[in-house]
């Protein structure tokens, strides 16, 4: 349990040197009971790794003949390009996306959905339910009043110390009671943006972001400014001050910087460090929804925003709902100079969270196990962004481009040029295959050429064969 | 289990009796052995209704003479005057109240605070914390992927298909599909308010009323327009009409039609009927909260205002916080023809609930358990209502003057004259104890002279005390 199983191990170093080159293209792999030997490992073991490397796409089994290295077919596909930074954006606008999200939504939930790759979300296999229905069912026993005590102002206290401890790992230095606990990360933004803004104010937004942000901007009657984003490095600086320099006065700004969604994009350290500065100088509250960063690839925990913080101005929200439990609502904030105004709020708004779903979390985030949780998460979604990414290379038209995050529960796909995500959209959901046209992710239409595929379901021959449908469909689609 | 104890059936019998005049003041009352052999009962029986009856203030005991019939002093109390209702309501106003509710209850927070009476709640004692814990760990077991699993959509079916059956008895029909499960009341407020209104739009509410509707209101930049509201029979439908008449357009009216909070009225059925069609007349949303009704000495459910709205102008919010499980953030919603409206700003604001305590509640209410749980704590908050009362009458300056709410949690108490409730807050807190003055209850000072006392806990000699020293600074208190 401490490890990943031992042929996953084996597999990422048989990876590493094919991608290193130790092992070139059309190389004989060694056979499985050389592994066997090789590695002193069982003959399950040996199977297991070569199957791995196969759906993986870096073994190629050729009949009576053995196992050959072979270079990915995703590694083929051209990646996304940067965007255009030294224009200036489109005006702010107030965002009518609930509209366009509803319809998109609405559709889905009344078609007869055989394929879901439209929600960012991982399968509940994923996660560790029996520890956390043990931990759910312990804190009912231990605290025999739980259910008929009124809840404690701003959360739980264990469960704030062990959110403060893990916040540690991220370079953030947070008292218990610094931390408001909310109803995911969506009332942690909702609150976040009602502290500081006004109707009618700017607010700043990464383009393409998820379309939950946008509709938050909508019902709080704010307007939206889309700036430029890198499927790499994140939000695009330049842009941003281009944007400072010749729009009105931008009132907030809100980032994804681990793993943005859609894109996948983490930004640099020295990157984050001058965002931070950059809206200090500029005295642009600074809001980081950082719901992602523990998919990330690498078990290095990322520097949070905040981490750079020295004067209150950045809103660090968070979440445990896509890394630990999609079914509790566990959202945490620290906001910085507005905390008092965001608990008032938090509390006029629906009062303290419940304390059953923290005591449980808490008990399980305090312990090794959420380490050891984590890495095997992010080990089978990267498997699954891997194997989504070769069903791309192999069903899609051969123009269409990648996204490649190194973590989470996505890929963002530019579709070949002259596709439209919304005829996909619609000819896909017909066979029962949900998507998130690129449309759900801008108040423009600049994003039609483009979808998200969730990958955080284990790969099956069902997920395969949708992906080809999707792509038999744009073969077929004709260009806009 | 099924029914109260024998010994308070008894007493409700003898109460009955000493009210309607077949037991007149200074009668004696029937020893304990004639008791027993009268109802055919045992000797504890017998001596639990003779405490009983005294505790409420019925029987005297004379030392070696044994017990005497007696009127209880808090019927000697005057009741509330009736509000003025013919005078042009106050211009309506940007509520400032966030401020001066916040001081008052940072303070509570900051004090050494023996005896809260300033939050309306029960004790958990009241509450069936047993059962309710066997539900939830039943749930855990009978759903093992439950905490890693998405939650449903606008609530749990089952769930909101126990809530339409309780409903029912409300005189709603609402189907289950109808039901939005929201966090607690409060949050179904919120929605309510932001599906109808814009910032700056005028809100009738009733005067006084609970802190926490003025709260949302001014987070949600409307203004309140004050209505007089009878400690009776609930708002006045005369000044509502004059309001309506004499100011700007009124967006949306609020209501707490049963058990209103602070003053504990209940608005008769015809009020009810009168109230609903006059806002249907003059296009005004009415905003319902039923939150206490499940409160009211009589078992007979009492009738939703919802129950007469026949075009959907009726939002109808509820919670299971104060009647079933303080700990649980169960409220609920019918927003009539904006229901639409509400569930896509639920799911933007905080999406869907978690189910755990939906299924917890739902295993529980859709049993006769609720049923008796409710007889069991009304006929307790009534005793302590009464206790309460009596000791004011007890401790208080004559010319004090008491709210005689059938049902609910609190005591709404006119100080005599010229006593300020801002001196007795600042004076009871000194010594520990912790009341919530009139003046968190409107936006203006009209109310500086009244004080909300909770009952939500089982009667003490430390409570009683605390009621003893609040009537002895009311005493001593210089007139304003």
């Amino acid at each position: 349990m401490d490890q990943l199983p031992l042929y996953r191990r084996l597999a990422a170093h048989y990876r590493a040197a094919i991608e290193t080159g130790a092992l070139a293209q059309g190389d004989r792999f060694p056979s499985v009971r050389a592994l066997m030997g090789r590695h002193e490992v069982s003959l399950s073991t040996a199977v297991q790794l070569c199957r791995q490397l196969e759906s993986d796409g870096w073994l190629e089994a050729r009949p009576r003949s053995g196992n050959f290295v072979r270079r990915p077919r995703r590694l083929a596909v051209r990646p996304l390009a940067e965007p255009i930074a030294g224009q200036a954006p489109d005006p702010a606008q107030y965002v009518g996306i609930n509209a366009r999200v509803s319809e998109f939504i609405a559709r889905g939930r009344q078609a007869q959905v055989k394929i879901n790759f439209s929600s960012a979300r991982s399968a509940p296999a994923l996660y560790p339910a029996e520890a956390l229905k043990n931990a759910a069912t312990r804190a009912l026993r231990q605290h025999p009043e739980l259910l008929v005590s009124p809840p404690s102002n701003n959360g739980n206290a264990t469960f704030r110390n062990a959110l403060a401890k893990r916040a540690m790992a991220n370079g953030m230095l947070l008292a218990p009671e610094e931390i408001l606990v909310t109803q995911g990360c969506i009332e942690a933004l909702n609150l976040a943006l009602r502290a500081i803004t006004q109707p009618g104010d700017i607010v700043a937004v990464e383009s393409p972001t998820f379309f939950g942000l946008l509709q938050v901007l909508e019902t709080l009657g704010l307007r939206a400014l889309e700036i430029p984003t890198s499927p790499h490095s994140g939000i695009s600086l330049e842009a941003l001050q281009l944007a400072i320099q010749t729009t009105e006065k931008i009132k907030a700004l809100v980032v994804v910087p681990h793993l943005q969604n859609p894109l996948g994009s983490i930004m640099p350290d020295a990157q984050k460090a001058n965002l931070v500065e950059l809206c200090r100088a500029n005295e642009i509250p600074l809001i980081e929804d950082d719901t992602y960063s523990a998919l990330s690839n690498d078990d290095t925990p990322l520097k949070a925003l905040k981490a750079w913080d020295r004067d209150g101005n950045v809103i660090h929200c968070a979440s445990l709902h896509k890394v630990l439990a999609p079914g509790l609502r566990l959202g945490w904030m620290n906001a910085g100079r507005w905390q008092s105004r965001v608990e008032m709020l938090k509390y006029v708004q629906s009062r303290n969270n419940e304390e059953l779903a923290q005591l449980a979390a808490a008990d399980f985030i305090a312990s090794s196990a959420y380490d050891r949780h984590l890495r095997r998460l992010r080990s089978c979604l990267k498997t699954q962004r891997a194997r989504t990414a070769e069903a791309i290379a192999r069903y899609f038209p051969t123009s269409t481009r990648l996204s490649e995050p190194a973590g989470g529960l996505a890929l963002w796909v530019e579709l070949a040029p002259g596709l439209s995500s919304k005829a996909l959209f619609d000819a896909a959901l017909a066979e029962g295959i949900f998507i998130a046209p690129g449309l759900m992710f801008s108040n423009s239409n600049r994003y039609d050429g483009f979808v998200r595929l969730n990958c955080g379901a284990p790969y099956t021959p069902e997920i395969d064969s949708a992906l080809q449908r999707l792509g038999e469909i744009c073969n077929k689609l004709p260009s806009r």
